[in-house]
């Protein structure tokens, strides 16, 4: 029997590889020079292929199956390897590959197709990459709904038979609330509109705020990247991107607070778990959690709002002195039916995600074909958000998920408001002074709450059964359905 | 038999392993989080055991046998990677083990002993290190000398038996050099002292500076570090470092002529050998020469300094519009014997470089041991520079190198400046507007011939046999004094 150490240091192994998978790809987005993108890909496909070699060799699999009943955090570890090498054995490497490939073209091909704003020349791409994927649901295995392959891989544990009445429910609620937000006429003046903000001081605010929140600056960073992401290579070395609009500050701060929630999570980490398989999130959906919490439970709500402006004020005092606090409020709570996922706010984002889970749904079960895409998007569309898209760009063509592959993705964007709602809620039942806390912008309270109940704990248990433990309930709509009935029935001035 | 595209296929990923070696190194010292420094290591430390197994991996050394036979460059790429496999083999794992603990303990009891100056503390770690590293010499195997063994490492095919006489040659030479030129009495007035130069306008110089040596800025960086150095992860992602420092805008200047010149080699490359063990300069000495080449045969030459000078006032017209030319020609052309290496200008440095390969061979032979390398220091210095260290830190504490374990590279800073001159004799010989083109700031003609002739061959052959086949002679001390001569004479009046 080999010793758990030395299974121990195989784990290192992954995990450094893993981190520094984390650093090429945050160097690609960051400063990797123009030319350099080819032999950046090589280099990470070299990695990827070198960690799964070390991940599928059959002698790690002898020493997890020696060591499948040790105790406490070394069994986590264990089954939370296992689980990615069973995984990682059931596909084909044939199927890896022609998914890269598949992937690949369709990424090139989906943006050529929305820089045109047509969908037909990507039609085949997509149809490959969802015929790669029903393939690949089914090499890994399901009781009959492809979805759950796909799913577990970003969510594990979760399910269509327990997300769908979820889903379901939150759409019941949800329509006739916006409709109601929507019928309130409202003043639209926007008090940041034709100025000029500084990036430099966007900057300064955004880093003021990470440091607020208790991101440490000592053991991460904040650089920019066209697409705003968090990443890194440990959670000491925690890589935040963001990105500035000298017409709105707004951009920036919201991302800064959105990104930091995930890097939050990363830093709070447990450090007898750092370079192990528990050293990460345990679902998508926890992740997106904590993001969604810091941007909006805490980001613009009443209490932390006023604090928020105040430093905002600060920064630009000639742009916003004469603004007042109630029209900010307004700004950053404005809800509106767009045809953008990216421009929504907190009710109508999740409209956009019930659309896309359920045209993905159609689309693994062979209910859909990707030729039939744009028209039942346009009907979807029109039953959830009362608006059909005027063209494919702002339709069926403005995510890039399903060119990456990443079918089963989007439902973990509305259980992370979902259990944020939850942990918010279960949060301000144990911090009674929470709302005094945050008009004064102490946030550490909160996030030391949240680092000691989850974030430290990595993935030493799945999502649920950690929300569970900490709230005494497990997915539910209900903390999320009333903080928002409470918010916008008093921002809108109109019971809902 | 094995495919030559199957050996190839291992080529490629020993290759992208060093590459992404190249970006972990280089993030570790310009954009690293403090808290981060531990992770880093263990990173690296994995990434350089996965290198060294897949080198040492018996499968490997069959498929280089099967194809040692190979013509033309495939022949060239089985030899140099053959023989790092070889050396690889040679040491036991035990031994690399020691080495890195040893060095790592013996660089932090270098920092320590340099801050408070004093070399006792400093002492057993350095002892500890010089026994491994006659240890390893012994591992490789030589034939008596083992200081050929480690030399070997850095300048394939180099020996003492070769460069003892070229050294002594120089030492004999510029001893009686330096002591002339600073017996003429100079004017000690400097133009640049007293007077603030703003960093972001250092920064843009130094950008063109590199734009103008024709260093591609889409297929490379320069970014900032303590100690500046140039790296990356492949020839289209080339990364340099500069230090700015806000009292003299020299110190950037000529780092990135020098990085530049590095930075060239690398890009030089012919995309033919990229991601082959071809992908590398033949020798430190070599890569050595283009950095000298550009940083001193261009940048302190007469010629190109007009055209410098004339940038440098453009970008600090308030602090330099006054100078005279012949005042910054002498402000970077100023020969005075120094303690510190670090300071040398171009005829003193070798005299430090002879000093320490005396010493380190002393060291390897035995003859000499480190508990007496303060007197035996001190000894040298006097009878090469004329001068005695006042203390540890200006003395033998003064450089990194023996705690990283380097005994055997110093020699190859002074084989950069021979093959340098000889290169840039050739040059002149071969370009008859060279001269003319330097003076309108025109590199490219330069940078076109030496990469045709240097940099795009990468490893094809050793150092030595390269210099001699672009320049006709091999390793001579002859192109360098009788380039030092006629400038120096001229720039002092006085013949040398």
């Amino acid at each position: 029997m080999v010793t758990f150490e030395r299974l121990l240091g195989r784990m290192h192994e992954l995990a450094d590889l893993a981190g520094v998978i984390g650093l090429a790809t945050w160097d690609q987005e960051t400063f990797l020079p123009a030319k350099a993108t080819a032999a950046r890909a090589s280099q990470l496909a070299t990695l990827q292929k070198l960690y799964h070699q070390r991940l599928v060799d059959p002698a790690l699999g002898d020493w997890l199956l020696e060591h499948a009943r040790a105790p406490g955090d070394r069994g986590a570890m264990v089954r939370v390897l296992n689980l990615e090498r069973e995984r990682a054995l059931k596909v084909p490497e044939r199927l890896v590959t022609e998914l890269a490939t598949a992937t690949a073209h369709a990424i090139d091909a989906w943006k050529q197709a929305r820089a045109d704003d047509v969908f037909e020349p990507y039609r085949p791409h997509l149809t490959r990459v969802v015929a790669l994927k029903r393939e690949q649901a089914d090499a890994i295995g399901h009781g009959g709904e492809r979805y759950d392959a796909l799913l577990d891989g970003y969510e594990p544990g979760m399910t269509v038979a327990r997300l769908q009445p979820v889903l379901s429910a939150l759409r019941e609620q949800l329509v006739p609330m916006v409709r109601a937000l929507e019928a309130v006429r409202r003043e639209r003046v926007d008090p940041f509109a034709g100025q000029h903000f500084e990036v430099a001081a966007q900057e300064r605010l955004t880093l003021e705020l990470l440091t607020t929140m208790g991101f440490d600056l000592e053991a991460g960073r904040q650089d920019r990247s066209v697409h705003p992401f968090s990443g890194g290579t440990h959670p000491r070395d925690v890589r935040l991107t963001n990105r500035f609009d000298p017409s709105d500050p707004l951009v920036a701060v919201f991302i800064a607070l959105h990104e930091g929630g995930h890097g939050l999570y990363c830093q709070g980490l447990d450090p007898a778990l750092f370079r192990t398989p528990l050293a990460r999130v345990p679902s998508m959906g926890l992740d997106e959690s904590q993001s969604r919490l810091w941007e909006n439970l805490v980001g613009r709500s009443q209490a932390f709002g006023g604090y928020l402006f105040a430093r905002l004020q600060a920064a630009f005092p000639s742009q916003l002195g004469g603004v007042a606090p109630e029209a900010f409020a307004a700004r950053v709570n404005r809800v509106e039916r767009t045809a953008l996922r990216g421009q929504a706010d907190e009710l109508t984002y999740n409209l956009h995600i019930v659309l896309r889970y359920e045209l993905e749904l159609g689309l693994l079960r062979g209910e859909l074909e990707v030729a039939d895409l744009p028209a039942a998007w346009a009907e979807r569309s029109g039953a959830l958000l009362g608006l059909t898209p005027p063209s494919p760009r702002l339709g069926v063509l403005q995510d890039i998920h399903w060119a990456e592959g990443a079918l089963g993705y989007f439902p973990t964007y509305s259980l992370g408001n979902l259990y944020g709602a939850s942990l918010f809620a279960a949060a301000r039942r144990a911090l009674p002074d929470l709302d005094a806390q945050l008009r004064e912008g102490q946030l550490l309270p909160l996030r030391d709450w949240l680092r000691e109940r989850v974030c430290a704990h990595g993935h030493r248990r799945d999502a649920e059964a950690l929300v569970q433990a900490v709230t005494g309930r497990g997915l539910t709509d209900e903390d999320f359905i009333a903080y928002l009935r409470a918010k916008y029935s008093a921002l809108y001035g109109s019971p809902l």
